[in-house]
């Protein structure tokens, strides 16, 4: 996807140990047009799929599971980090484990995720995978079918999308990005040297 | 807006102490087709405003303003509750304060938020009004102009749309709810009796 590369490229900053930045257009503000086409790509790769719901993680995947979801016409449930008072009926509940060895919970109220569902799961960025991963468990254990994951970013030299593809995941990546470096602020795409 | 106060009927539930809970439409699962009318609604609502930006809180928020900011063709951009490593430029930070004596912070970058902004404040719900106050003032201290608020569900009988009114803000609520009455699982809506 050049448009995203382009991006990338432009507005993009490395910091030390592997982290990219793209709140300019991706996390903090949000450039609806790229959302929309980013959500154009998904919508193609996985049309056909009779996908009937989008699951997305709080917070930053929300956005482009909703532009998804509203072009499939199908409704995006959100994976909350927190239990809040307000859902108080049976939930799903997985402990994520991130590389830092901190730990939290994704919850999902059990109404929403079960038999007969068809999901694809959208997130913004697949780094070390561990809450995709989590998601991906809870949506198969509830009894729901896992089409896939569409990401953004994959940034491939990070543990993640082994994890997923270990699975048998289908997983589409709109970049995947093969190295980082911070001292140049260079980023090395795959396909760049095709 | 006849179609919200048909879902709150439906598929509303009032639990004890004025909590609404919306979650299976507007909060934890989306219904998108739903989302993308409120959308227009509020489009419509501040047409000619030549508003270029949509400001909005994690989490319930961002979805209904993707779908405002998608129509309008303007950048979202998303107050967090929590400050990242990856929040290293210069930031606005507003604490506030709930009505239970919680407090926490907001942030926004400063690059994203300033004067020659024309925002459109959006959030799901206006109950006590904590968080929409603080951003309110964070954007009228960053030397931007706020055009409005637009809420899709307001609350009357608790604080918030009194505080902002207070400060002349123009409020735009889809609809507001006048009581609540959770042993009769009642909602009684402005206009019910006209």
């Amino acid at each position: 996807m050049q448009e995203l590369k382009n991006r990338i490229r432009e507005e993009g900053v490395i910091r030390q140990g592997n982290v990219l930045k793209v709140d300019s257009f991706l996390n903090h503000q949000l450039d609806m047009q790229l959302l929309h086409t980013l959500a154009e790509e998904f919508a193609t790769r996985f049309e056909n799929e009779e996908i009937n719901k989008v699951l997305t993680i709080e917070t930053s995947g929300i956005a482009i599971a909703c532009m998804v979801a509203d072009l499939m016409q199908v409704p995006v449930v959100i994976a909350r980090k927190t239990k809040t008072k307000n859902m108080n009926g049976e939930l799903y509940k997985k402990t994520v484990t991130t590389v830092t060895k901190d730990e939290y919970d994704l919850y999902v109220a059990k109404q929403y995720l079960g038999e007969g569902d068809k999901v694809l799961l959208i997130d913004d960025l697949l780094a070390h995978g561990k809450a995709l991963e989590g998601l991906s468990d809870m949506v198969m254990e509830s009894g729901a079918e896992l089409v896939g994951i569409g990401v953004a970013i994959e940034k491939s030299f990070q543990v993640g999308s082994k994890l997923i593809r270990d699975k048998d995941i289908r997983l589409e990546s709109l970049v995947i990005v093969d190295d980082l470096d911070w001292r140049s602020n260079k980023v090395v795409f795959r396909g760049d040297n095709d």
